[in-house]
């Protein structure tokens, strides 16, 4: 390992990787990757950049096996963050034994290289960032992992657009993974997907402030067009049992969407949640990068150029465990039992029973936990076996 | 009857309804609806305005039961167009033994009045269209009923929005209803639907062809944001089974979405498909009638009013079955199963099985006509113990 380029516990740094070259044949040149890690001492310690804090050191960041985490769509490299209840001392992903690394993703706007980052010539890249597939991003993260010196992952996780990288990693590079786990995704992306996603991306084409992807020097960002797709996003994120349960008919409070003539100003109660959804996201999220990764949601297939889909899930070399959401109508739950028949090294599949929806993984804790604990044994299993 | 406003068989009328008084207390002023009408002779004579025919002239239309068919959002009066195999001479709906009657609906463009009609002014209703709820629809057509002289409806029959309709019907006006069968729908809007209709409000309020509602004399029409509405609804009419059977990852003929740059020439095919239908949506349908109506399935709550939802439904005296498809995520199975538990006359539930979604009822010809062949059989016995 190369102890220059790991963050220290709880932080990160950004690591440059070099060229990335797309599976659509374009070079992003001196692209960078934000990277995270997670380690703490065996008593929990958080600082642990010395190596070697408390009596009982245990083993060191570099010596420990590591778990790489894949983050979602407008996710992050901060994993302790939004998976709070699964990445700690003595949680689900127990980080007083691993080494825990999450990277924010290629086209992404936390740090990593993406239409907002600046091209070698200084200004923002906008329409010249090239469209991503999935194993683009995974290109680059094995770049990542190489410039760290990692060469071994012991349990590689990810949901959503982070288990189509899970996926994606055990076909390209399977020999650096000993067992993997995607969560709550499909084998390729389903035409509903693409449909519901290439609406998204058109709302914000269509925003007159996204000037055809070159805004950053416009002084204006195409936040309309976000906050339509956030909107749409978010309702095939959540199980319209649990937001049924929560809002139900209820007008928002002090406002009568019963009135005598519509008034968008007199609103629903989900429709008043759904703008905060939308705000939030434009407060956080570049619209260009939302566009690139959407787009690369489209163009995942495990089967391209690889003789389809079921020949590529068959050739699988990576022991991999699946889970699903019972509600979830984004990635419904015959995909993951569509990956449980085709993998080639299918090592089980979970089921988090939930009203809320594809979102589930990062709501139910106490049921990903689980599934996360029994599959972090398997792979401890598996890690022995390859050692004899 | 009043024959004067009974159209010719598979022909249509205007039909001047009076003042309506919407439940939010505006005076739509005299409205009208346009009322198709299908009644063919023993024969199947297409043509049966003599009401005498052939041999064997059976009833007259004015002598005939009644069904009244309710038509969803977007549809229209002619119900032997959109509902071809379900409604004409030896069909379910058997027009050689029925007077099928079918309006279009308060506040849609097909002919009564909306917002694209004349106001008494001369200039379009525009913004001046009161809020409608599915309340007001219903008491427009007892008008028109009482218009036309019919007093008794045999059977009562919609799906989705026409649903909502019928079950309205049922405890607006139960005195007047043999039995009804309400499809695809719930008893109130939830609060996932209402996230994505009151989304689509708002794409065609953002369009700036919009003009708040009064773009009738602007020589405009906000063609892009009713479009990006279609998309997003069409993909909760259809079931992601069938959509994915049809499109799957493939790229529109002659076109290449895995290219170097993202460019929204390139389309996958699903893509494409959601082009047309936004295009023949645009092609046929009025904005602000869209907006109206979608924002009436918002207000949808046979509860309101009358002590909750439960409680409404449980005094309902019409005996009534239901329909849903298994695979419906607008209206999922479990909002009929809803009303199963608690209608209070309730006399069966049917399932379409189906991969296509909301939109089964329109496309599973054969199981759609066995339930209406089914209902129709029970109606007749309840008509029959009615009148003894």
């Amino acid at each position: 390992m190369n102890p220059e380029f790991l963050p220290a516990s709880g932080a990160s740094r950004t690591v440059p990787i070099g060229d990335v070259v797309t599976e659509a044949g374009v070079t992003i040149l001196d692209a960078e990757l934000r990277l995270f890690a997670f380690y703490n001492s065996p008593q929990g310690d958080a600082d642990y950049a010395e190596f070697s804090a408390g009596p009982e050191p245990g083993l060191s960041p570099e010596e420990r096996p590591v778990v790489l985490i894949e983050h979602a769509l407008t996710g992050d490299g901060n994993a302790a963050d939004w998976w709070a209840d699964m990445v700690g001392p003595n949680k689900p992903i127990d980080t007083t034994r691993y080494l825990v690394l999450c990277a924010n993703v290629l086209g992404g706007c936390q740090g990593s290289t993406g239409p907002s980052s600046p091209h070698p010539d200084g200004k923002a890249w906008g329409s010249r960032f090239p469209g991503l597939s999935i194993r683009d991003m995974v290109t680059a993260e094995r770049q990542l992992l190489e410039r760290v010196g990692v060469t071994k992952i012991h349990a590689l996780i990810g949901a959503s657009m982070g288990g189509a990288r899970v996926l994606e990693w055990t076909l390209m590079y399977p020999e650096m993974i000993s067992a993997a786990l995607p969560i709550a995704v499909s084998a390729r992306a389903s035409a509903w997907q693409i449909g519901l996603q290439s609406s998204q991306i058109r709302f914000i084409e269509a925003d007159p402030a996204w000037h055809g992807g070159d805004y950053y020097d416009k002084g204006e960002v195409p936040s309309h067009g976000l906050g339509q797709a956030r909107r749409i996003a978010h309702l095939t994120y959540r199980g319209e049992l649990e937001v049924d349960e929560r809002f139900g008919v209820d007008p928002q409070r002090g406002e009568n969407p019963y009135g005598a003539y519509r008034d968008p100003q007199q609103r629903f109660a989900v429709e008043s949640y759904l703008d905060r959804q939308a705000e939030k996201l434009v407060a956080r999220f570049d619209a260009g990068s939302y566009v690139v990764l959407t787009d690369a949601l489209n163009r995942h297939d495990v089967g391209r150029g690889r003789g389809g889909m079921n020949a590529a899930l068959g050739s699988c070399q990576v022991p991999t465990m699946v889970v699903g959401v019972d509600t979830d109508i984004l990635y419904p739950l015959h995909q993951q039992e569509h990956l449980s028949r085709n993998l080639g090294d299918f090592i089980g599949m979970s089921k988090i029973t939930s009203p809320t929806g594809h979102d589930g993984f990062l709501i139910e804790s106490r049921q990903m936990g689980q599934v996360l604990v029994k599959f972090l044994a398997k792979a401890e299993i598996i890690a022995e076996g390859e050692e004899q």
